[in-house]
């Protein structure tokens, strides 16, 4: 019977709908003897998951409960095959960027200071700040408070699940969206990567949801970042050093470029480091997906590539294909 | 010629498209003499507009900017037509909605707190806010940081323009929305505001979005409140009086409530008062619609009603007949 490991924190009635065919085995956050499996669910957090890996034995199949496992190859070796959950953590990821993008246009880091301050303080001044940020100095009255996601540029780079579910929900804010991915597409039109020169110009918004691999890191450079409009917002959701975070820090600190990160190089952030004071940032700390339905959609994506295996089928979300893969094919 | 009053704080350059066989006639903000006008249009902010119409003399004709115009009538008297801007703020102010919610239910208060602070901190505690403030008490792993918005049940109380237009944004989110309104419609289903005690445990966001009236001042009393679910986030982007500040202050401070609110009751809210330290409340200064679009957009919906008045044909948005209207029919 195959014998399949999951982090002991997941409630077992998650597992209610798995294949009847298989062991399921506990593994503690803290294993103190060694554990024969054939197939593991790795926790969530690639630090539990470090500490769990070194009393394993057995693992030739790992199936992560997340999408961004760039970590895990290492962890394992190039012997074991790896899942990912792709398409499990769509919807909330794609909220996360629809709220980052929404919160800075309506400018509520300012004015959730002001109620903090309990001031009934409509902020006037951002008219000079709009202008400021944005070059847009056509007067207006009354004072611009806080600007439209309606019509605006947007690039999205980036045109996977996770791509494609933003694009979804940004439909009726009827944005004029031109889509980035490795490879050209026609219908939907998805330009490749080396038209980025070319494309950042025009965004008022750039949206980076790809994954991280030697080509994407540090795709956008400094003189990418150059290349963005005055007062763009830059919108990172998938991994921190797909940026240059000092051209970032540059760009942030001179009132270049406005920026909305999920994920930052270092990370965590550490104390003291120049992105925390920067102006013009809405930062949370690798969050996006973490919502109650996050384990129950992890779960599921799981229990299908299993039932594959099981059945021996080819697996559908496999990113490193590992001996297992190699012998089959 | 007809002779048309206007915000002197608006720059001419908005009256371009304006019909050419009418006289613009600036009005200050602080006007030192008596001014003949027939069609007025007031400032954004009725504390300005009321020092305006003092030194107005012949208006028969009102046509303003803004959609709430409730403290009109009161102002130049039963006799003086008056038109509203009709959807010219629906696109900011369902935005709005959309934002505070999502900020909301993304935990964005508390995130922009931490990043304040310079903490690269997650809410794991978030679970048993969660889980309190829900009474969704299931065990999860790894901790709900956040929530979605996809899925849940929405109540929109109010389907005029600016509510079709949430409508249309909460679209992708797939959520399980019920429609409510002065006189109910089939085509969509819209329930009358009668049905609303019985609508109302059901909801897990409850949205305002409905002209203040005799009928719909206090429309959420105390005992509404308490039929609203535990949790549930009550959205209120119409006027504050329709909703029962004093219970509303109590179902937050009870933990049974959240809030997002750009109106309050009084307004503006003073200091001290205890709603500024209510927990789970997202509050903004009444700004909804003050966006870059928002007098373009005023302007082009005055002009579309100056146009009909000056073709004799019915006028679209009135609000008050008046004597104009009256004479007319």
């Amino acid at each position: 019977m195959l014998r399949v490991g999951y982090p002991s924190t997941l409630a077992a009635e998650l597992f209610r709908d798995f294949p009847d065919d298989v062991e399921l085995i506990p593994i503690s956050d803290h294993p103190d003897h060694i554990i024969e499996i054939d197939v593991w669910i790795p926790d969530f957090f690639p630090s539990r998951a470090s500490r769990q890996w070194p009393h394993l034995r057995g693992v030739r199949l790992v199936l992560s409960m997340i999408a961004g496992v760039e970590w895990l190859p290492a962890l394992v070796g190039p012997e074991v095959t790896i899942s990912n959950a792709h398409g499990a953590h769509n919807v909330p990821t794609a909220e996360w960027v629809l709220t980052a993008i929404l919160a800075v246009l309506k400018q509520f880091p300012f004015y959730l200071e002001v109620q903090h301050a309990q001031q009934w303080k409509r902020r006037f001044e951002a008219s000079a700040h709009y202008a400021a940020i944005t070059g847009d100095t056509r007067p207006v009255y009354p004072p611009v408070m806080l600007e439209e996601l309606t019509g605006k540029s947007v690039l999205l780079v980036g045109y996977g699940a996770i791509g494609k579910e933003i694009e979804r929900m940004l439909t009726p804010f009827r944005v004029d969206l031109v889509r980035v991915a490795r490879s050209a597409r026609l219908e939907p039109k998805v330009h490749t990567v080396s038209e980025l020169d070319n494309l950042l110009p025009n965004a008022e918004i750039v949206i980076l949801i790809l994954p991280i691999t030697p080509q994407t890191h540090g795709l956008f450079g400094k003189r990418q970042l150059r290349l963005m409009r005055q007062g763009a917002l830059l919108v990172n959701a998938a991994r921190g050093p797909i940026v240059d975070t000092d051209g970032l820090v540059a760009a942030l600190q001179d009132g270049r470029l406005r920026a909305a990160l999920d994920v930052t190089d270092p990370e965590p952030l550490p104390p003291g480091h120049p992105l925390w004071s920067c102006p013009n940032l809405l930062l949370t700390p690798h969050i996006a997906a973490a919502s109650p339905q996050c384990t129950p959609n992890a779960v599921r994506v799981v229990a299908e590539e299993l039932r594959r295996y099981l059945r021996g089928e080819p697996l559908r979300n496999v990113v490193q294909p590992g001996a297992l893969t190699a012998l089959r094919s």
